[in-house]
């Protein structure tokens, strides 16, 4: 049984004149920030007050890397390749990083955004590239992803510490896939159900897949919302059922090894 | 008498499909590479190029920030902030400086580009801006800007390394500034001129103004070009003139001090 | 006496993923729409999405160029040759009209954004390249801009159609221009003391400046706000109290001639 | 028997400082301009030079839209939506019209650029959504795509102009599609035998495929490029050889009719 769990979100995705995301308000839950880094959302100033904002509360700050694609949010793919994949990933992990050092701390960790995460959890090739660079750059930055992902196990394989990160709102196939979200039953609307699945998740490292049947999943860490006040409620109904359930939460930095 | 010099060059200034300069001639002479950081000119696979480049030449890195304006080369003003100054600088820095890592080497310096740089070196409030953030991010990073410019003067009063730059190709005016360039006899075409110039300002410190007085002047660094095949024959001939004066040219890295 | 005005909003200023505005609420109210080009705000699905708006709201539709500055929205000045004026001008004025024809419609205006709008009201040259380039392309496309600015009388000079604009919620000097927003009484918060002073703009022609004095103005069109709940109410009363005065609110198109 | 053939050539894909293409020296031969409308490459300022180019030397002005990619020119694929390919191409294409109409012409055809292109010819939904988009804005602007492509079909099926678009440097399958560019023998090399194939395409509607057999194509236009001095003398060869078998070399727009 493992006590603990980190929570995680993204954050720092306004852009300009533009806001989305009740930042100062999940920072007092979560405990792993995941700050865009100004390519699918995000920008210098943003970065700047979102680090910031991060240390104030306590909460460790990781790079958010996405697609070259503001206009979509990084959220559709684009066919890009592995050199690609590796570079667009060093660069903000490299911006990022700036932002870090004038707020006195560090990278924590690394969890790619959106159309980028998902072809990153399953394309080996670009999997290779984006674990090959952050080897070179510096190994003791955590590589978050999917749960069981092609990613993580090839992150864990090459010597980079992983942690494995689970939705309490979307449902599982059978082979710990993510259902997709047009898929009926995708999404977990029932919050009670929520919380009884990320428990076990956590307690027991089992969830229950679409299909019926039990499956093994590790949780380090827990994605969460912050989009509105009703999905920052629902962060801070999640700390504290955990909490009352006596599992810390606490950040990835804290209880991830290498070779965990 | 100082019997050493530093030549930089602004390099990975390519985007995408579109190449500009001949970095890998221009490599061979010089000995402070400028690299830009994907805002005015570059993008992350030109970063990664370019410094692996500079790396097998022996050629220090150095980071050149500009104004998010490719689409003209970083050379228009902006009425940025001394806020947006100080973030748009450390964002192109960090950057960077996951390339600089992946290499194996690190960022030895920073020079602002085109109006970003011309704006920086006269307006004391942008100044201050990039000065605190360096100091505050790497205090070991050299900045680099006009010969006796007030955002050499901050940053050397307030603790960094600087390095003044000097231009083999331009007029200056009594008091030390460059000649605007839309006026009779701003640019030095006649390249021994030039060369003798150069020679003067490393060895004696001093330069003709274009009203015929001679004034003071530090030479820390010279600025060269490598558009074209004749600017890099110009790199050549300068590099050679001044080691047959017997002028070691050497990277800023390895003679400049804090405070010197 | 004059009996009418045109209200107009800037409009389609979202981005991607990102909302400004509450663009459904204000076409309401206005009779003009300045709809966003895509450069300091705007994309193609939402050009698409509010010129449909404004069509079925039978408000009529104009362009809103902007500054290629997406990060800054477009506020802060870029040091623009006139050339770049004339054609950043054109593309998005272009770019507009085929979501114009699509909806069934055609461009009424063209208004320009933000630092764009205020340096072409004041440099010559600037105006002058705008002014050319709309005479070739459509005589008929109304240029509206700062009631009694230099751009506006080289534009009905030269034979275009113009609209002169006040601000309901601003201040003037005496010479006919804008309080700087930095300075104290620049705004008018009173709502009534905006509302009486815009009715004398359309009744009289004629507005209390800062100092007191009584100035000339010609007011075609009032620019009006639907950032907020709130800004839409004020739209909303000023349409009530213009109409209540017996001022028919109806759009630029219907009543500027050539030469008015 | 056909006599006629028109040539087209990518054009104005500068960007800002950065050239590609010796546009002024394939004006010379070509008879259809794709120019690029500021996606994949092209800015306002190119727009403005390209046409004003192109109608100096008698050229036909056409669209050439884009995905929103400068990074990668447009060449890699990306998961538009067909709501987002019909405001895409929209967009530009009315952005190009401003340029033409400046320089007193009018946008004589649309061909998609890169893996717009690619996607759009055998993606059913975009080119449903592409076609729609052009009936409702100008339904006398001729769409240009690869020859016996879904898009045309549609296209011709709904009432549009079609022109068949074929290539001098490729190899063929025998259902027409074009050899994948990493399959040995896709580009055809030997200059002689890639203007017999042009020839036989233009006057008897046929080509040799990869596997042999000669299948059935319509070839409107010949695409041509003009990147280097080489690829100039290649396309000045086309055009003589073609005028020398009395194939006259004229623009789509002289002969395509709707339902052609």
């Amino acid at each position: 049984m493992k006590g603990f769990v980190d929570l995680n979100s993204d954050l720092g995705e306004s852009f300009g004149a533009y806001t989305i995301g009740l930042d100062s308000e999940v920072l007092k839950y979560v405990t792993s920030a995941n700050v865009a880094c100004g390519w699918h959302a995000g920008d210098p100033l943003i970065m700047d007050k979102t680090v910031k904002l991060a240390v104030e509360n306590g909460v460790a700050v990781g790079a958010h890397p996405g697609y070259p694609d503001l206009m979509a949010f990084g959220r559709r793919n684009m066919d890009i390749t592995p050199n690609e994949a590796k570079n667009y990933m060093l660069y903000q992990l490299g911006a990022l990083s700036a932002f870090a050092k004038f707020h006195g701390t560090k990278i924590q960790h690394m969890k790619l955004h959106g159309a980028f995460y998902n072809t990153a959890c399953v394309k080996k090739e670009l999997a290779d590239a984006i674990v090959e660079a952050m080897l070179e750059v510096d190994k003791d930055i955590i590589i978050m992803a999917l749960s069981g992902s092609c990613l993580l196990q090839i992150a864990e394989e090459r010597g980079l510490k992983v942690a494995h990160e689970v939705f309490a709102d979307r449902a599982y196939n059978a082979d710990g896939t993510l259902v997709n979200r047009r898929l009926p039953g995708a999404m977990i609307h029932d919050k009670n159900l929520a919380i009884q699945r990320i428990k076990r998740m956590v307690l027991e490292g089992k969830v229950t897949a679409i299909d019926g049947t039990d499956i093994d999943i590790k949780a380090d860490s827990i994605c969460v919302h912050g989009d509105n006040p009703e999905a920052v409620s629902f962060v801070k109904l999640i700390r504290e059922s955990l909490e009352a359930e006596g599992i810390e939460v606490k950040n990835i930095g804290s209880f991830i090894k290498r070779g965990n």
